[in-house]
């Protein structure tokens, strides 16, 4: 990362604390380690995101319905899945500074310090023999790699290593406090198995037929051992996935469907495709028949968004074998088209989102400080959220230039009027120009200024936040416009 | 619990169930103890609560914002909170059975037995001694309450009992797999505390002046020995708080205030006032000032569904001192009042509801069962959901009459122009009585019907939920009236 990409990265997190978007968890107790809260601003941004796909995925598409389940799940759940046994990194421990790495991680550090000292082919096949060894999991001989190239730990300076164990990445408690009773489960790592558990359910219960989907927003929870990069990388987090159950034989079709679908929804919000890229996916888990990721240009560079996967009938599968109970779907149509009656278990392609990185995505793609030149040729400079409209935290600002004279009477009468229908902010203190900076740094699109003129012809003075143009308009024109530009 | 009571209750969970309200957890796996999820159309009713209640508490209040807080806070959080050390129940075992109970349930079960058996003076001479002793925690005096009066366990017969002990209801779990560095973090057992800690960085970043409020939704975690009666009470839950901070002395007038305000919001739902009622508590935490639940009439009796609670200083003033970071309010407008300014920890009001046990009384208030008495005399009967139209999970079903000449091309073309406003349906198999009846069952307030006069003179018929009552209009004026009697 360059150190204008990382500036550029630390002004964002500097500009979300500042603004009210996101806090250090608990803050007042120096943080709670890769845990945010969103506040003001980001809770209201947070939701608006959410609200946008649900509307988008489920609203907008007659054959996907939603679900809310709940993060405790049965146990054997996890399971089926194969999220119990291999749900986890492979971790070594310094014996003397008693510090825990994820191995790729420690090994992967090692090898860009030999780039940096013009070794790039070693670095190379180091990482070569490391994938290798990690693929066949090959503990002996990983470890044997590490002490070969005398890895040391970076607290201790030492090569003094235990074995190396797999850690499982999922956060388990204990359910129920009757004695001898009490069950180990786990907080969900994803929110998927609480759409295939439900399959049958949904199906029968909204009468869906294949094609369909089932939606689902929600936290998900995974003990990362290093989690960073501000709400890129949370232990706890929240997705938005939907899984799209098809016939057989059809998942190339709807796999192609959902990748192009899902990329238009990004772009729906106007932002600039040239900072989207799909990532196929070489190495794929043995049930799936393909997945990729879609990447956005992060001021850490390109990094997954979204991955959408082709994953046969192998949740479905499991969920039949732990579970015993049929997970098929009777297929009418079938004999309809002539061919017989059929039973069977769907195919899926998923789509999977993380909300916190969404976020992340459009406030990046938002913020911009921008160098403005004043007619006296002098400069000035302001931070602004160039948000979509429709996902901004507030839509519309009301601005009294002055306390007195009626004008906040007349201002207020205007919020009073709009916001049943979208979200306003008042405002009477300080220069109408400083008051403008506050709404640019939050992202408001509209702001309307309430003067002396508004008594004698009820006109106000519109300014469009990304233009900064003004001009005067009736003030009985404003809810409509606003509504019109942020729906 | 009458029967008929009970009947009714059992009908609704068979109707949540059925109708893709509400499905236990894990069903697949026989379910998880008190765990729950929500269905396509429970999805959707429980959604549009929360966005209910978020706009009238935020977006139409000036001066409340909100957060979104994580449920992962720093553990120091839940000893300052007092959780820690006082949100535990006295709990004892039998040694036979193994069986464990909660003091209090054993002893009122067993009060509950000796009023049937018409000794009703010696069952609330029990309950009275049993209150006083838990009021001392006084568990040896306890135990020998239980042995004095023979209190047996279900399941072995026998008053072979423990000692009684304190049993905390957090859940816990380890965060960071760091060797030796774990800490055992807790899930936040209620949202409240997000807030409180939140506090001065929400009132700084909103620029936010006494008095003003922070909400905040999201989920909560308690593990309840006894976790009953379906939805009301969950080991996994979802609460809608706000805290309203104030100036210390206005504290009784804001209780009064937001008493009002909160039974006003559930009136505005249209439900009966006479099924509400508020209980005022007598017993009160040694902090609070005043403190009163809306109870509302449920098929399980009068409940409490929401807390109005007048919390004191007492949260903040203990993060203050376990976090020794100042928790104070700079009152300016102190001074223009020719006052002196002045710091200080604000008072707090605490309005607290359930967003599952809202959903609940939304269900069983809107569920019944109707008798219809036929044109020729003859009876029939449907269950309908008399959910408030701007609550309901769909607003418009569009039903061709035939799945021929042309009527399901007009009846998609009206879901088309509709669905980017509000959630509409559309279906055209079964008969058109068979069709009405599942929209009623899942609580649709306008269904309209397409036939073949539609392709004539584009006029259609609109069904009303409710009254059942039928009239033709413009297939042009649908999307509006729709809007309107659903915003």
């Amino acid at each position: 990362m360059s150190s204008i990409q990382d500036n550029k990265f630390q002004a964002i997190i500097s500009h979300a604390k500042e603004y009210g978007f996101v806090f250090p968890s608990s803050e007042i107790y120096d943080g709670l380690s890769a845990v945010y809260d969103y506040g003001p601003y980001g809770s209201e941004l947070k939701k608006n995101i959410r609200d946008y796909w649900w509307k988008s995925m489920t609203q907008l598409h007659d054959n996907i319905v939603g679900i809310d389940a709940a993060i405790f799940m049965h146990p054997t759940t996890w399971k089926a899945s194969g999220h119990v046994d291999n749900f986890s990194d492979p971790m070594i421990d310094n014996k003397d500074s008693k510090k825990r790495y994820r191995v790729d991680h420690l090994i992967e550090a090692f090898a860009d310090k030999l780039t940096e000292g013009g070794k790039e082919q070693e670095a190379e096949a180091l990482l070569a023999e490391m994938e290798r060894l990690l693929a066949k999991e090959d503990f002996t001989a990983l470890k044997q790699l590490i002490e070969d190239n005398k890895i040391s730990c970076s607290v201790s300076g030492t090569v003094n290593w235990t074995e190396i164990r797999q850690f499982n990445l999922m956060f388990d408690t204990k359910l129920g406090s009757v004695a001898g009773d009490a069950e180990t489960i786990y907080l969900r790592p994803e929110t998927a198995q609480g759409i295939f558990v439900n399959f049958l359910n949904v199906q029968k219960t909204a009468r869906m037929k294949v094609p369909f989907g089932i939606a689902q927003t929600g936290k998900a929870f995974r003990n990362e051992i290093v989690a960073r990069q501000f709400i890129f990388r949370m232990r706890e987090f929240e997705q938005m996935e939907m899984q799209f159950f098809v016939r057989p034989g059809t998942e190339g079709e709807w796999y192609q469907y959902w990748k192009d679908a899902r990329l238009k929804w990004h772009l729906s919000l106007g932002i600039d495709p040239a900072k989207y890229r799909f990532h196929d996916h070489v190495k794929l888990a043995h049930y799936a028949k393909e997945a990729c990721d879609i990447e956005f240009n992060f001021p850490i560079g390109f990094k997954e968004v979204e991955g959408i996967h082709s994953r046969s009938d192998f949740d479905l599968t499991q969920h039949q074998q732990y579970s015993r109970k049929k997970m098929q779907y009777f297929d009418t149509d079938l004999n309809e088209e002539g061919k017989p009656y059929g039973n069977y278990v769907p195919y899926v392609i998923e789509t999977s989102i993380g909300l916190d990185r969404m976020f992340l995505l459009i406030l990046s793609n938002a913020y911009n400080e921008e160098t403005l030149t004043k007619e006296d040729g002098s400069t000035d400079s302001r931070v602004v959220l160039n948000l979509p409209a429709k996902l901004a935290p507030v839509k519309l600002a009301v601005l009294p230039l002055t306390k007195k004279d009626g004008l906040p009477e007349i201002a207020k009468e205007l919020v009073d009027s709009c916001k049943p229908f979208f979200r306003c902010f008042y405002e009477e203190k300080d220069a109408i120009g400083k008051r403008y900076r506050r709404q640019d740094a939050i992202g408001t699109p509209f702001c309307v200024t309430i003067d002396h003129q508004t008594k004698e012809d009820q006109t106000v003075t519109i300014r469009y936040r990304d233009s900064m143009t003004q001009e005067r308009i009736h003030i009985d024109k404003i809810k409509d416009l606003v509504l019109k530009e942020t729906f």
